[in-house]
């Protein structure tokens, strides 16, 4: 048996953790998923996914030649680092790649989720086939991955592709991060309920009011009123839909790629998104870059991270 | 002597064209320069292009291997088309390569030269020694070229890095592209001239207009009277520069280039756009990319586009 033939592979996210050992054949074997461990922040976390990873080699005799761990962003690959991720609550900068290594014994590589689900889509979603691909994962959050002529753009500190954080209203709102009018402050989920309970406050009606007996809307619940034709559901929802066909036309001008993929739960909207999406694009691209793209829905499920994090363990050593 | 020594490279501008044969060494060979022939349309320039290089040539008894064009956007690199750029008026979508191709008897490469301009810094000027860089040119437009670690991005037709024509502003003017919001239409030369004539057309007052006895304000005569504390020229200018800074900002957050080089006409107002970019880029930007990015002046002046098309015709061959 070949002694380079498992690697392990993770999927860290701040409500769900997965995990599996892949073999040359990219077999995801004895893939296991558990809720996020906030209980005793990072060395919690460390001890979830050491269990976890002991958990997916049983019948397995070979120990993993690698671990690649999908973990939410910011973080400073590079060096190894998860720096304060908003979806890991009490997290500060953390040595994660040095804590795995210590506690399962295996070199690991840490690459940012986003990028990671790019990687995945690129090899065996809706880039396969293609040179260049810009995914976006329009979530909770927005994050980006990009892959130029089938590299993956990591940038100087590993910290490159963070396209939710991409200012398109220079007047706009106040991002989480710091920063003016990004994407993600305009179209992510939580940016979607939000603008949605402004339009409320400021006098707006809505037959969701009265369905949701004060529970605060969810993006997915104003999705779902808008394509039933609620007018306050469907100005705040096609308002993002346009936020995210400008990011979309920016992604073309930038990058010219064959592929712009979206995912994340935003996009199960469907139609409601996608066709204002392609709106803007066909109105507001240039020519050139336009004529040569197509935006499509993002073809991998919940495993899209276990799988980019397997293309990346297949296709490099880690140092 | 090595019958690969020589190639051709010419930059070709709106305005003025330059060209010279390069060796090996990256001597710039001969070099000459006249103004952009406007009259006999594409054919004009290709007769003059071909004169020019014949020029070059004295002296040196080897047919050049290759020739390399920085042409203005848009166009189409990978067919060897040139897409009615709006710097080279009553152009269509020319065929440039294979005209030159004719006209000449040597394999052609056509680049974008803002993408010529970016490799031509990378190699020479404010990216060596360095992996990833952002090239910005504010000039009369916006052009934009970046180089990841090492390679041109040119994306899936070559039409990638329009920078220029990123959205910063959704509800922002329309561009000359058709876009809303870009770069361009906020801070390029004639941008920052046609809102500063805006501001005048309001009934801001400024010292510029009895000194320039009805010429139209430039940029460039903008800066000036903004470093001397003209009041409304300060408000047109720093917003622009901010205009720019968020742009910085963005390609610091999709890209977390080692170097963000500036250059062209409106930079050569100085502190007066690198401090206030270098102010926003400071208070905006992730903390993760921006710890690892300098914002600088472009180094090389005009020879940018010729060193730039002899860096890429010793890396390449062309097809």
């Amino acid at each position: 048996m070949d002694a380079d033939r498992y690697h392990a592979v993770v999927d860290l996210g701040g409500t769900r953790v997965r995990a599996a050992v892949v073999d040359s054949s990219m077999q995801l074997l004895n893939r296991v998923e558990e809720n996020t461990n906030h209980e005793r922040g990072p060395e919690g976390v460390v001890d979830q996914i050491a269990r976890m990873i002991t958990s997916c080699r049983r019948g397995i005799d070979d120990q993993p030649v690698s671990l690649v761990i999908a973990t939410p962003g910011p973080s400073k690959p590079a060096i190894g680092m998860v720096c304060s991720p908003p979806n890991l609550p009490g997290w500060g900068d953390v040595p994660l790649k040095a804590m795995l290594e210590a506690a399962i014994g295996i070199p690991t590589r840490i690459v940012n989720d986003a990028s990671v689900a790019a990687v995945g889509e690129f090899h065996f979603g809706s880039g396969r086939g293609f040179r260049n691909l810009v995914y976006l994962t329009i979530s909770t959050g927005i994050g980006g991955g990009v892959v130029i002529e089938g590299v993956l753009l990591e940038g100087t500190s590993g910290a490159g592709a963070e396209i939710g954080h991409m200012t398109i209203d220079r007047h706009g709102p106040i991002c989480k991060c710091g920063n003016i009018g990004c994407l993600e402050a305009l179209a992510s989920g939580l940016s979607i309920a939000r603008r949605f309970q402004e339009a409320l406050d400021a006098g707006g009606k809505s037959g969701l009011t009265a369905e949701l007996e004060g529970r605060p809307a969810s993006a997915a619940d104003i999705a779902r009123a808008a394509a039933g034709g609620d007018p306050l559901a469907t100005t705040v929802f096609r308002d993002a839909a346009m936020a995210i066909g400008t990011g979309v036309v920016n992604c073309i001008h930038i990058f010219n790629p064959d592929v712009v993929a979206l995912g994340g739960g935003v996009t199960l909207a469907g139609p409601l998104l996608f066709d204002t999406v392609r709106e803007m694009v066909s109105r507001y691209a240039l020519a050139v870059p336009r004529d040569d793209v197509k935006v499509v829905p993002a073809e991998l499920g919940e495993n899209v991270g276990l799988m980019g994090a397997a293309a990346i363990a297949l296709a490099s050593r880690v140092s």
